[in-house]
């Protein structure tokens, strides 16, 4: 029965890659890295109720899942290949799954992702894909090349996916244990929110673009200040985040006042931009790379001495946030 | 939180290795895959009270997790290197973690394997890990090579995890759902029956002494008569296997009679021995070079023209079993 389920979800994925010399339907796949690449592997598990709300759309979970996989692939600069996908499901529901492999598919063909491997199990929902890839050997983006007096950047515009969650879940399930069927039941402005929510873009193409250019970078999924937090502890420095700088998307403005947009954008998870530190005297080219990418790039802040990051208003007065990033177990 | 669950469980793993570039701490790992090589990726959850019994020790847990996935790197002949972990916990529960975290290290150490990034999520209990691995390019074992005329062998002894759940638990709960105390409150002569449950040992040894001599090769996790079928379909050939020539354990020998020792050698998962097809001719230098590495090599049948696995008593005459292997939502 597993092959049966990985195999609908894979008859959905017609991309198929020369580099895989052996695919679903063995013990393991046979995989092809390129010479003189490095390996990059990611894992990441969605559960119901707990990252995504009950009544989630399958498509959306489905593309949801590979997405967050992706999105750590891409904070590397790594060049997605394949991913293997362990589904776990309360019951062989056909209809479930045929939908999940379609949004699952959608995403994976957009990035040439080839599904190589998988298991299905019985249990309550839960999804965890693991993402591969690679890069050339010294020009993998990590944390911890962040060096005073670089600039900090995002990609896109922060605080959608959090915006989503406010408009269309009761306030207090935003932050644990999430719930609720507004979120596919409403439609109206919110609509570019919940598609943010729901079906991240994982920035692949400008973490490529930011190969030997950025000197730390991280995705958003817990808040750009909790990222931002481990790319500064990892590279033993501080950050200053000019809030003001902070891009914001004209339907998460049209939402809500600008002090909600402002919080959001520091502390939202679940965005999936990239952030990262490039030296100020590259950011013309930063942000005219980026712009070719289709996301684009704004500058956000600085690197400077010290440790722990501050968000900064007009007057450089220190923005006080109460919820920093979304903790598990916290 | 997430690196300080899986920091535990990689403080365990004390094994290091020089081709973990960059290991657990960012967004993903950077691995070097050895020149010539083919990269084996594989992946397998499981889910509490369905892969194992609701009150099995936390040690035990991390064991099996690793090693069904080892298992399948064994059965592609592949020389194990490196793990993912995605670990879902009702609660942060320490305790639990420390001695999750222990077996899983326990196993990971024996083989040399490196734990290189992994994901704690909240939710019902649930284990997902990716098995990472290579092996020389044409030389991996897959289940496509069986021909007819090939002799087909088991290593170890079957039964042994089906006889511990036949022991040790209601008899109705050994299939679908599994449950209980029992399990882990009994001992006596089932103990040796109890550890092959628990802690199944992956034949990575053993699939790498067979590179180069087995034409097809798989774990068995369903069950003998459900695995050597998956190889029998994918080599479009049949196999008839002498029920008398099925190697039984002592242990088991010990706990139930002649035929029920039968029944679960040729129907009972969780085994995680390897079983394979090789030319007759080469059946002194399968069992001598397995013998070798520990765990034995058995010759239990042949491969026929045809299709489907039949089991043959004594006077050739087709032994019928009521359950074959282990489905999921079957």
């Amino acid at each position: 029965m597993e092959f049966d389920l990985i195999e609908r979800v894979h008859s959905h994925c017609a991309h198929r890659r020369g580099d895989v010399a052996l695919g679903i339907g063995d013990d393991a796949a046979l995989l092809d890295v390129p010479a003189g690449q490095q390996l990059v592997a990611c894992t990441d598990t969605l559960v119901a109720g707990v990252h995504f709300p009950d009544h989630t759309a399958p498509e959306d979970i489905g593309w949801k899942s590979l997405a967050v996989n992706l999105s750590d692939l891409a904070a590397m600069g790594a060049q997605s290949a394949w991913a293997l996908l362990a589904l776990t499901l309360p019951d062989a529901d056909a209809a479930f799954v045929e939908r999940f492999a379609k949004g699952f598919a959608d995403l994976a063909q957009a990035h040439g992702v080839a599904l190589v491997g998988g298991d299905t199990t019985q249990g309550p929902l839960s999804v965890t894909v693991t993402a591969l890839g690679w890069v050339p050997r010294d020009l993998a983006l990590t944390r911890t090349g962040a060096r005073a007096g670089d600039a900090v950047f995002v990609t896109g515009t922060l605080g959608n996916a959090a915006g989503a969650l406010r408009l269309f879940l009761p306030p207090q399930a935003g932050t644990a244990a999430i719930h609720g069927k507004e979120l596919h039941g409403a439609e109206g402005g919110g609509g570019l929110l919940r598609t943010r929510l729901n079906r991240p873009e994982p920035r692949i193409t400008a973490g490529l673009a930011l190969r030997g250019i950025a000197s730390a970078c991280i995705d958003v999924s817990d808040g750009l200040l909790a990222d931002l937090g481990h790319v500064c502890a990892a590279s033993k420095v501080a950050a200053e985040i000019n809030a003001d700088a902070l891009p914001i998307s004209s339907a998460l403005a049209a939402s809500f006042d600008a002090k909600t947009c402002r919080e959001l954008a520091l502390s939202g998870g679940d965005d999936y931009e990239l952030c990262f530190t490039a030296p100020s005297a590259r950011e013309t080219e930063v942000v005219e790379k980026l712009a070719r990418t289709g996301c684009g790039a704004t500058r956000i802040g600085r690197v400077v001495a010290g440790s722990g990051v501050r968000a900064l208003d007009a007057n450089a007065n220190e923005i006080e946030i109460g919820h920093v990033g979304w903790e598990h177990f916290s």
